[in-house]
């Protein structure tokens, strides 16, 4: 297909594919002349990636890079390409370094294969060290609830993925992590509620 | 004890609990001269509970007079002064009001008794519009396990409340609703980072 077929297949404005190209994050297209060149199915489903991790993910160009070249590299691991994808993701980690003894010592008591400096290593530590500071007491008993409910979720979402598609399964890492977020959170506010009146209402 | 030993013990300067006092957030303390007066252990908790409305909770000042309110009026029930408290924390809820009905039909299928405006129906409105409009499949059956997940973890939040204590559970609510929710998050990015070490990894 040519340029603007592409362009119209993918939701994404002629001029913005271009950009792609020339930011070397879309592969090049056959030629057919010296101003045309053909485009194919890879190309739509590499839009959709892109657009998976510039738009919904908010990477940088150069992070998107970083993130595209493991998912190209043919030596890598599914782990480490989605690894790639994950780290590159934003988290709500504060920019001093917190200290993680405490989230660590949690994740070795669970037996949880994270890298040490996985930026949601800080993250959990970070939160942790907030509830601490404002009087709230965390239990083992309830992070253990916690870190459960957790990895049912984070269980059956890596289970899902189509491991036959990397690039697929990387655009579906990129939006579901994200994505799925806010879902999770607003369902466990309206579960309180739930449980508070049916409880606790008179 | 005098204002300068409240503020001492709560840790807020003596200037703030001056101005809480001024806002009404503070009942004022038993007079015993023209300028001076004496606070009890009440005035120690109900700084903690504006602590948490204001700092973790992010609460304007007019916002947190009516979840005190509500804590104050003993013909409430306390489902109706947690919900009070509830429905006043921030959400990532935007300007435009979603169209609830997807969302509205899944409360409906989990039978949860949910406020039809309560913020998280919108928030969970808009989570799920954003999947769609982001080409990610969210059928029921992913839906339900994250509803169970979350309503695992609301069940225990609200069980663990301090009932005889209206006001310490309010804050508990305020606090623990809005700071687990990071701690929430990264716990389930590590689950999926320590799943995909295991099933994926080379």
């Amino acid at each position: 297909m040519r340029i603007s077929e592409l362009a119209r297949r993918s939701g994404v404005p002629v001029g913005t594919v271009k950009y792609y190209l020339r930011e070397g994050l879309l592969p090049s297209g056959e030629p057919t002349s010296a101003t045309q060149a053909q485009y194919g199915e890879e190309h739509v489903a590499r839009l959709a990636l892109i657009r998976a991790l510039l738009g919904t993910g908010g990477l940088s160009i150069s992070t998107a890079h970083a993130v595209l070249a493991a998912v190209d590299d043919p030596a890598l691991s599914p782990h480490d390409m989605i690894g790639a994808a994950h780290s590159a993701l934003p988290t709500r980690v504060e920019s001093e370094r917190p200290d993680l003894s405490t989230a660590q010592a949690h994740l070795r008591r669970w037996g949880w294969q994270v890298h040490e400096n996985s930026p949601s290593v800080s993250a959990l530590a970070q939160g942790l060290l907030a509830l601490q500071a404002a009087g709230f007491d965390t239990p083992e008993q309830m992070l253990d609830r916690y870190a459960r409910a957790a990895y049912e979720l984070g269980e059956q979402d890596v289970t899902d993925l189509p491991m036959d598609s990397p690039a697929e399964a990387v655009r579906l890492v990129v939006i579901g992590t994200l994505l799925l977020e806010p879902v999770l959170l607003a369902l466990r506010r309206l579960a309180q509620e739930d449980v508070s009146a049916r409880r606790l209402s008179t």
